[in-house]
């Protein structure tokens, strides 16, 4: 079920991805300019139904298997880097939901599908991802007013079991947050 | 302008608390079973009108003057305290955007006025902060579906100017988170 739920979920977006690959190229819609067409083809983290993803993502929460973010590490498959140390790699989110919005990951996962995997020995990692959403910030040039943000959980909306921050910016964030 | 504007948003939010206490208590309005009601004194991070007091909050950002939360870390004000640990404390915000919303903070800020202001040497005690967040959400009971948010500057709706992370849980989460 776990197995076929996923098939399912990235069945509808590889769907989703090729028909606003279709719809959206030819008809010159606005693409923010930091962001590149090839955006559309990296991960699943940020879908138009974020709710629905996380909770089909849910089903395979804990197996702890691959997912898009591996491929994205490996360089496999293209992302726009912001940032990249030995530790840590942000890149520009495949659906924005903000002109800066970048996802910031640990290289090695580590068991970190979510924050709620973490352990004391993790503390080293977790705050060198929160530095690195500062520095991100800054060299997005919205380090004054951004928001970091991590979903845990379908609750959460999270839909990528690979530990990740969002940062967001570039315009003004709304409260409550989501 | 920068003492004006401040000691404008303490003279509305008191004002706003006193007719919340005067308004809600008698008519017996339901309170969340977690929140108890001396919840309502404490801080202004939740105002009903966050933008507008992250705007206000703004002017006086960056003279790492003394905030509310210091009054709360020394207990000179009362606050529902969740987690404590030597470098940690978590509490209710009192303004709640969900049936769980736990504010973690440094007890020493450190210069983190905001996260823009964190340097290599704060690494530790931001991974202690992530840490002590996803402790807060198994406490409370929500460590399968929350999310934890960080704002910064005025855009990112930051109105207490020593760092804090919001951990929410409790109910579905939107997207795009705020």
């Amino acid at each position: 079920m776990a197995t076929r739920a996923a098939a399912a979920t990235l069945t509808a977006y590889t769907s989703s991805l090729l028909r606003r690959s279709a719809s959206l190229r030819p008809q010159g819609l606005r693409v923010p300019h930091r962001v590149p067409p090839q955006r559309f083809v990296h991960h699943i983290a940020s879908s138009t139904n974020e709710e629905a993803a996380a909770k089909a993502a849910s089903a395979t929460a804990d197996t702890g298997g691959p997912t898009i973010f591996d491929k994205i590490i490996a360089k496999e498959i293209p992302s726009s880097i912001v940032y990249e140390d030995e530790n840590v790699l942000a890149f520009r989110d495949i659906n924005p939901q903000a002109p800066v919005h970048v996802l910031v990951i640990p290289k090695v996962r580590d068991g970190l599908t979510g924050l709620n995997k973490a352990e004391p020995k993790h503390t080293e990692i977790l705050g060198q991802l929160l530095y690195a959403a500062k520095v991100v910030a800054e060299k997005e040039g919205v380090a004054n007013g951004y928001r970091v943000v991590i979903n845990n959980g379908a609750e959460g909306c999270q839909s990528v079991y690979h530990l990740h921050l969002h940062v967001l910016g570039g315009r003004q964030m709304k409260w409550p947050p989501g």
